[in-house]
């Protein structure tokens, strides 16, 4: 066992699970006789822990025989493009714990969501995250009186609870900067909804960064409204932009096309940057974009880690906490020096 | 109770357990004086059942107390882009039945795969459902022994046990036959990298329809390769394909920029087929892309019966299971009369 070569007092019941070859809630219960198993498997976990120097202290052995090694992920984001990265963070963050992620989709159906918490809890989880599709919506059930801790990650939760949401208008101010910083003087946003939170959130930033005077317009989340956003903008004969942050990646995707198909060269003559930095359509767009990471998989961490330490006892502070954005420079904001 | 006015010899433990607005499990506990809960919900369980007449014989009780009424859904496929369908498919087969499906992500890490199948047998979990983003390759965990009924959906599994897959041969025929039947005469099938048994099943299947003079083009699964392969068919003096099967959406969205980008136009000169059917690909494509459905989701609703049926005790032959692919037939083809 190479996990000997660790230090006495570092070794965890995951270093005991791993290598007597079962998941941490199996060696947790191998290890307090209790639970059901072979009787091979409970001698080889406590033979693990004899040869690795495991001994947890009352108080460990009294949390661990009570925990499950399981956090449920419930979400109404079907189609996976903010839930995926979250749950990949989640994972990675807990997997060291020993902790397994059940992610369970509930499609905005309050009968669903009701079935699936109830099936999380009937698993005995350690806690739930809670997540979503966009930061001003809740899921469909009420999940204030649980019997485990529930954090919530991309979604909105009750005024109590512990929220991690990403930091839109730092995102949105980077952009713009990054695009003044490189010499553009004519900003334009287009951007999605005005219903979301998080583009109101985002418009305010750059107004607030590209001037009160800077054009922003709004329409759906698709290629389709970039390309029709670019005729608006290139039809009448006001000066064109110089510079155009897009609310999302498709967005940016669709500006960039119609660009290129006016005969407009970006990044030469255009900046543009997107949103989501979602890989797919980032980097196959011609030129690859520029665009603000909502830092997903980090938020997910987080998130992770702090329902694990609620469920181990520790307080945390209710509230929103907002992680940083972070700027992925590809090609199409080009490096044209500032004036 | 709407649930009433349902005929009794229909009623099932799921109504009773949405009736009293608990999970099936905790339902099932509640009838068989089985499991841990509050007095009650115990109450409610059994004045609902009372209350719908639900009755179920003595061996349905024997089967439901033993059952978790959940089913762990294990993949490698971290985009979710295959996993996700199927994961709706199984919900919606399942939820009926009043079983939740809990998604473990494991990234091709033998020693992730082994905690997280641990972990969901630690839940006892009915069955488990495992998947991945090809029919070629199996997950880094051996399952053949596990004591829950296991069935694989589009990704392989050993010899004896039960698999679903698409029907990358009829997809392929039915996408060349469908371009044929618009008059098409010069098909070109642009594709994959020929190590995917799916490339060679479609690109088989695709010279016994278009003739074996017709050109097959392997490359990657990229829109970059889609403009690359039209420079190559555009770049000499041969004749001009007016057709092309591409293997996936993104080299037909690869393919359909090309072309308008050289003036040629699409459907008019040359018909475009994709594979996958990614919404967010085909229909933003302009013309938005005519494509090969695997139908996904029809395959997890079938794998979720059947590992449901396993977990009941029920028989079920080993082997492949080939589920029919469907053409979506958007703008990229055009009605060009046949000749």
């Amino acid at each position: 066992m190479e996990l000997q070569a660790k230090k006495v007092e570092r070794i965890r019941i995951y270093d005991v699970a791993l290598a007597a070859g079962v998941s941490v809630a199996t060696a947790s219960k191998a290890l307090n006789d209790t639970g059901r198993m072979a009787p091979e498997t409970r001698d080889r976990v406590k033979r693990a822990a004899v040869e690795l120097g495991f001994r947890p202290n009352a108080m460990a052995r009294g949390l661990l025989s009570k925990r499950s090694f399981t956090v449920g992920l419930l979400t109404n984001d079907t189609y996976g493009r903010f839930t995926l990265p979250l749950m990949a963070g989640i994972s990675e963050a807990l997997v060291d714990h020993g902790v397994s992620v059940f992610l369970c989709t509930i499609e905005d159906d309050p009968t669903l969501a009701k079935i699936h918490v109830d099936a999380m809890l009937d698993k005995q989880v350690d806690g739930i995250i809670a997540s979503g599709k966009r930061i001003d919506r809740r899921l469909p059930v009420d999940m204030t009186h649980l019997p485990v801790p529930v954090v919530y990650a991309f979604t909105d939760g009750p005024d109590d609870s512990v929220r991690f949401v990403s930091d839109d208008a730092q995102g949105s101010r980077d952009a713009a900067q990054w695009m003044i910083g490189l010499g553009r003087k004519r900003l334009v946003h287009v951007t999605g909804p005005t219903s979301f939170a998080s583009v109101q959130a985002r418009a305010e930033a750059f107004s607030d960064t590209a001037g009160s005077g800077a054009k922003i317009l709004h329409g759906t989340w698709s290629e389709a409204w970039g390309h029709e956003a670019v005729a608006q903008l290139w039809g009448g004969d006001r000066p064109r932009p110089d510079g155009i942050f897009c609310g999302n990646d498709q967005i940016a995707r669709g500006v960039v096309d119609a660009l290129r198909e006016r005969g407009v060269d970006v990044p030469r003559d255009v900046s543009v940057v997107g949103f989501d930095n979602w890989e797919i359509v980032a980097a196959a767009t011609r030129p690859p974009l520029t665009s603000v990471d909502m830092n997903l998989k980090a938020l997910g961490r987080e998130a992770g880690l702090t329902v694990l330490a609620m469920a181990e006892g520790k307080q945390v502070e209710p509230g929103i906490r907002k992680l940083p954005c972070r700027l992925i420079v590809r090609q199409s904001c080009g490096g044209v020096a500032a004036d």
